[in-house]
């Protein structure tokens, strides 16, 4: 039984308990989250020792991490090294977009090594060996398709993005549009080749039953991947965004009549001010289904910092009700990330997700702040970097330069905190 | 005569044009702004050869970089290697915050070495000269201060910060207040401290129209100090803060009255959801003067990475309408930061300014954009870096991988770019 057909059953799973602890919420809680459809637990039931994340309605915001090899780069040792990283500075979950060779052995890898949900593109798979098998990737076959989705939740894979949306008549809608970046999603793109190619439906969508048969089996959330996402900010929201999202709102329905978890994936490049209407959007069309969100990158010129822009509409977008960022790294745009790149897009997608935490009103969130307040007032320099999001850089960073005195060395002498106890009477101690 | 008493007289001057020439604006826009107290240009009337900068209503969203000593660290050596990086990487505006020895003599070397203007806290100078003369900072007279003023205004800082907010009234509303971290504002705590001490009022309360004579004189911007700006997310928006304020907008009434041009600066450390009422609050309460922000940071529990904490606010603030960014370093609440971090404040605040030019509808922001796009449909390499904000830096990133074909080691043979022009008939070239 699915996480979900047992919470519309009343049944409490210990992983809806798990969750609960995690967040400081009643058990009760998740389960009804999960029974509305608010709340996914991503876990395959064959995966064992997972590090159990709740992921919607009511919880804190969670940080993905998008891990794998290109046709050029990248090693099992590489990317084991990058998961290690995403792991330490806090990632919930890690997806693997590999599409380079020994796809599946790479997986492998990442799955032995991980105790985080795990997520996949299986169409990536099924592209990758239809080139090794017919020679061109748009050959693969539907079969194929459904073949390394079913393959890979039984090696146990927790989420899988499907570009179940990306149907004909959305297609037309984009043709009709006219844009400038096209399609810049992998899979959408690759899905809508294929449809062309040979001028069918995309068998995702059209077999979507055979889908949600799977997920059911092996309790796979489903991902509904936004194929037509846009490309950049002159792109953003535009009439193929739509259309593909009232598809996806429409197979969130039956995802969830088939007792399949599911969750809705969204852009991408959105201007600040179309935030929270993509938000709101997508809540309403998809009946309060779990958003997980790329950046959104709110401008295109920053190739070398999109951590950065992905942070500021992470944060607005989590702020304004999604559940989940995917993190962006700074080699977004120009090139396959390193470890290094690893640890700054997770760190800056857990800024956004905390900001935005603050401000929601998840348990916990605010009072870490004002311990950080309290720890600062105090010049307790051990605790301030214990409640860092990243001590060891914090550490670091504090240590290049060394003061005599308790100060740092940005204000020396002139440390506010230590002047306003010299000079106000407001005592250092009293905090 | 001030900017803002020649634009009162309908004259159009040489520094209008040139603001309104990088703006691609009309002259009588910029004097228009200029005359209602929403624009202002910082240019002392003796700085020569100065790259102008229009701050306001209607104009791109500036940044300003903070470099300067500490009481045990930096030299003219480092502080001008950051300024040329800051320059380098696009500040429109630098400060001077140095309180090491050889104040002054740092402060020169600036001025002598840059084309931006130039912004100071001449506090600062007053109370590390008042430590040598008397003994204790706190020992200043108020002629020490007006004299620090007047001299920097001699020698030609544009702008100068003064937290002439900090009144009796609003100590004794701050004391009633509690906060968590009290004061932040070194200038603030300084000004608190030493009317404590003295029993007296903020002498640049007191004597204000003594301040309006000498930047009338000089045409120094006033950019109005939040001398108890909150200093964590728990302290913001408090009535210590909002009766600064108030203060701050009957003088922004008294300094136009003098034809002097004034900008006013705001928090801090602010929540997500309590940034567009700050601002709306600023401009409502000071009667649309320029906003210039610090950050502000959306939570506190990121040292190490609060370029991105203050980006993420930045970027929200200038979308409500903040006018100037003060940039925030990796180095904010560690150390003082080095160059390495004066490029990434620089640039984490330029992403900011420019997210939100393009919802304030500025002047060719959203085109930039708009022809990044182009280029990385058209896969043109050269074109996207030209196009960046820091391309340096997203040529060194591209570098480190290279790959055969024309895309990126992102993606490799599965480039959406490619897929879609070959696999859909979206031809790259029709870009």
């Amino acid at each position: 039984m699915t996480q979900l057909k047992q919470a519309r059953k009343g049944i409490v799973t210990p992983e809806m308990e798990a969750v609960a602890k995690t967040e400081g919420l009643q058990p009760e809680f998740i389960l009804k989250g999960i029974a509305d459809g608010n709340i996914v637990i991503p876990v395959n039931k064959l995966r064992k020792n997972l590090k159990l994340c709740g992921i919607g309605k009511g919880l804190s915001t969670k940080v993905n991490a998008n891990i794998g090899t290109s046709t050029d780069f990248g090693s099992v040792a590489s990317e084991v090294e990058k998961l290690k990283m995403a792991e330490m500075v806090g990632a919930d979950t890690i997806m693997d977009l590999s599409t380079g060779p020994k796809i599946n052995t790479i997986r492998k890898a990442i799955l032995e090594n991980t105790c985080l949900p795990l997520g996949t593109v299986p169409v990536y798979q099924a592209a990758v060996e239809a080139k090794d098998r017919y020679g061109a990737m748009v050959k693969m076959t539907a079969d194929d398709l459904f073949g390394a989705i079913e393959s890979q939740a039984r090696e146990g894979v927790d989420f899988v993005t499907v570009h179940c949306g990306v149907t004909r008549q959305v297609i037309d809608t984009f043709k009709g549009q006219g844009r400038l970046t096209d399609i810049v999603s992998r899979g959408g793109t690759f899905t809508a080749g294929w449809m062309v190619f040979h001028g069918a439906e995309n068998p995702l969508y059209e077999h979507f039953d055979r889908l949600l048969d799977i997920c059911r089996e092996y309790d796979v959330t489903l991902s509904l991947g936004d194929g037509l996402r846009p490309g950049c900010i002159a792109d953003a929201t535009d009439r193929a965004q739509v259309a593909e999202l009232l598809v996806l709102g429409e197979l969130v329905k039956r995802a969830r009549e088939a007792e399949v978890q599911v969750m809705v994936e969204g852009p991408g490049h959105v201007p600040l001010n179309q935030i929270e209407a993509n938000v709101r959007l997508q809540k309403s069309i998809c009946e309060d289904a779990p958003f997980y969100v790329l950046g959104p990158l709110v401008t295109d010129i920053a190739p070398g910092y999109d951590h950065i822009t992905g942070a500021i509409g992470g944060a607005i977008a989590a702020a304004a009700g999604a559940d989940f960022l995917c993190y962006v790294t700074p080699a977004e745009h120009l090139s396959l990330p390193d470890v290094t790149d690893v640890r700054n897009g997770v760190i800056a997608s857990r800024i956004a997700a905390h900001a935005a935490d603050i401000v929601k009103g998840v348990n916990g969130a605010a009072e870490r702040d004002r311990q950080m307040a309290i720890a600062r007032k105090k010049l307790d320099w051990e605790t301030q970097l214990k409640l860092s999001l990243d001590p060891e850089h914090a550490r670091v960073t504090r240590d290049r330069f060394k003061t005599r005195g308790k100060a740092c060395s940005m204000c020396g002498d002139f440390c506010a905190m230590e002047l306003a106890e010299k000079h106000l009477g407001v005592s250092v101690s009293r905090c």
